[in-house]
């Protein structure tokens, strides 16, 4: 079956499932977003795209960003990153402050909340300025011009921003935050509130299957044993509580936010995200799952 | 290059690491070996066989037992077997009591012990007498007659056990343990005394990487579906607290056991084992870390 | 106003109270016990006691065992007892296992179910058979010779104890557990079986008001020091989650049982008990503590 | 023996001590201090004053703030205080975030660094300027119109301020903190930073032992109660994770400070305090608490 018919198919699948899980509400800018909505997106490494649905429809990354900001950060420092960030699972919420107080304000890996906020650090210092660096690598990454920050969310996301910055003066405490913590999180909020589509999304994520070397920008994004550390991050990590269930039913690295849009890489082959602001218990795209779970049993794909 | 030639170049270049690490001592029967062994073997689905150091040499398989009577219960029960067990990573040292008390009785993978004891529990149900069933599928899957328990580890083991003890009658105490705590951990150390030698282990694993479909007994151990999920665990929760480390550097499913014994699997190809007696911090083979990453690093082996 | 006249007046003032709160429900033998019962008794150290309310009749004394049993360890160890079992407050659920894993084994205090669990495997140590030893010590102290083991409340626990055999077999695995972990937990459930009435437990509480020296039996149980001590970890871990509220409102040192008991002393001057079964979320007799704040408010009588 | 010659002799006895223990130095400002300095004053209820050691040398206060701030709110707010700290003992680390987590942004107790800025946003709402509120009371409760924050101290905690500041976010995450973060760490750690000498800090506490009307002020801190439940927490959380050692050695409601201050209180007779800089392993005065331990020894002076 060719790549568009199956992701027809899946399309109309997925529809019994709206109105279960909820979209998230800890910001009211993401709280008004209508559930019904669903788009998946493939994009090969040979150059094809195949989508459906509202595959044009920008939505906000959110965690989505983590990848990316990671991918900026690892390409330039390499392993020495992992001295303030480690990349265990970490087998608790996402925004745990357990964990952290256990090992000493150093966060399990980059993708939970407080690695994320290292990991922003780390790029502010490297680069001046994270979210404009970011911004621009997926305007290069997506071939898109017009790509931004959503500032309402931005700054809804600075009004409830507490337990960050909670999490980001913890580990100041411990030495683990460079720069000043205001700085950080004005950065980490930007970059989670930049809005792709589907289809940009899938596009962003190429370098990540074609190790490191991104067929959109030409650019050699990561090295070849970075890019399969990458993977390997987002596979054990990815995708909150839920890595386990993820790696158990979809079999492949994913990446998700809380925005509802999920990354997965097929290494070798392709990159698809998809998409559908319901969210489970969590914190993943109800729907967004569902499909992924189809597509890889329907297709056979599966790193396992 | 050719595995033989790359077998015995791993070898070679891992000499220099004897003397590293430490050998488990938590039981004398485990602590007088000779640390300064080595072996490795690799079992591909078209029927070969590649050795090298002391690949005949039996060791105490531990919580490798753990892969194997996971196969029995889930290739019989199903999903069902997950109401009693999740598939998460723990994010916490192998034995932690702190996150089955958050969880309610129920442990968060099978790879640690609670889920191990609570997956023997299910067997001794579905099978009357489990550790008899685990060397019977033993002996089946390597085509050998002579397995056994070593009878000398069992007992130490059960001197030594009062942690899993504590760990059964917790569970025990939420409704989590239906037979006999007595019952389950005699079960529970004797298959982790079994003992098998590196070439032997790495037949066994086959099944695993053909889908479920043993080329060496002709018997279907688990579905398709099932092989993918047991893969999926063991790359997220085979090792310990460094299942991240594995996966970032190894990049396959692997199972560890603190006798020095590490599984990997590579689906659709080949089932390897690795063996040397000496732990590094986190309880994995030292020397058998190093040899699976030089191996994936040079042969371009990786799932992600 | 005279003791017998506040007392009668208590009495008809928790009237209001009957009907909430719930009787222990984790083992059938203390669920069936009537709620709808209250006593209150007062023994002072010049020879006179009062009492109203159903005040000879027996219940489960229940935790309040432990009160006496680290009398008769303290007493005849000294501070040499301080090295298995710590004399801070827990800040957790009387049964948890965290804190005790965090502490390498030493549970934080007596009165936590690990830390009475340390200090009966020290009385077994120290006297064979403790639970002998205790009934003993309580009839001595009660002036009373038909005191017993309730064989059905001993039988249930032992049935619903795995739990505590948890917590016993955990701390054996750090080598604070010396005799056999069930000849440990038979003394336990025997010990926290006996019945005694309110009249009895105000007499038996005697000596911690007198300084050690008990006016029943003429032995000075405890030294002066550790009679203080025993009455310093009453106040600060007597009563299970609610220290600081007991504290607070009553302002005395005070340790509670699930049989819905609770003894009081006032140092130098008396010992009181009260007793009603239905208890609050904290695991304490909710009329208890209402008598008891209503006794201390109205008579000014606190150490605080 | 009369409290001077008492007093004089514990001055000796404790000369044995200089050198053991460790200044706090967490901020340069304090780590600077002279550790071979001690002073001890006893303030009666009737009107008497004795002294030894350098008793009018003033110290940086710390944590014995915290009684006061909460003097000052419960006196205005009472028990619907308590809906936003709880008054139980924390069983950790003064500044642990596991509890909080646990316990969703209701710190413990007032005492703990979280409850003690709940108690500090709470006095900002009642007074606009809690700070100033403090130290006028303070001014009042000495009788010296000459006190004042140590601004370097305040500043050196501000600069070192980010695990007060990580729980002030958490608990605004929580809704537990109504006031803008930064005002509140302002009022606490001027506050903290106030100085008073040992005679000055045992006339301050003479409000407690008097039920809270001050003999010095003439006015009524607290009522009859509240003084009784301040004291009640002294006990039970006032010397971090020492409360058991302390209630069981000195067997008084007790508060101690970084500074090496200690705060002790005999209802119904006295106010004591006491100072040497070196902490021991929990924080509190190495010397104080030897110094305290004596006094009630020899005095027979205790609650118990």
């Amino acid at each position: 079956m060719d790549y568009q018919t199956l992701l027809d198919e899946i399309a109309q699948d997925i529809v019994p499932y709206f109105g279960l899980g909820k979209v998230a509400n800890y910001i009211p800018a993401l709280a008004k977003i209508n559930p019904q909505q669903f788009a998946i997106s493939i994009a090969t490494l040979d150059g094809q795209q195949y989508s459906t649905g509202q595959a044009d429809t920008r939505f906000s990354i959110q965690s989505l960003s983590k990848v990316f900001m990671l991918s900026l950060v690892l390409g330039r420092l390499g392993d020495s990153l992992w001295t303030r960030v480690g990349k265990e699972p970490s087998g608790n919420p996402f925004n745990s402050l357990i964990q952290l107080e256990n090992e000493n304000g150093i966060p399990r890996n980059p993708f939970i909340n407080a690695g994320a906020l290292v990991v922003t650090d780390l790029a502010n210092s490297l680069y001046g300025e994270a979210k404009a660096v970011l911004l621009d690598f997926l305007r290069q990454e997506t071939g898109t011009t017009d790509l931004a920050f959503d500032l309402e969310v931005a700054h809804s996301e600075q009004q409830h921003g507490d337990r960050n910055a909670a999490l980001a003066h913890f580990m100041k405490s411990y030495g683990n935050m460079v720069n000043p913590v205001d700085h950080t999180l004005d950065s980490y909020f930007h970059s989670c509130s930049i809005t792709l589509s589907c289809a940009e999304l899938a596009r962003a994520g190429l370098y990540l299957a074609n190790h490191g070397l991104s067929p959109i920008s030409g650019q050699q994004r990561l090295s070849r044993s970075q890019a399969k550390q990458v993977n390997a991050i987002m596979l054990t990590c990815g995708t909150y509580d839920a890595a386990g269930e993820f790696a158990y039913r979809v079999g492949l690295p994913c990446k998700s936010g809380v925005g509802g849009g999920i990354l997965a890489v097929i290494p070798g082959k392709l990159s698809m995200a998809v998409w559908s602001p319901a969210l489970d218990s969590q914190g993943n795209s109800l729907i967004g799952l569902e499909a992924l779970d189809r597509f890889t049993t329907r297709t056979g794909l599966s790193i396992f």
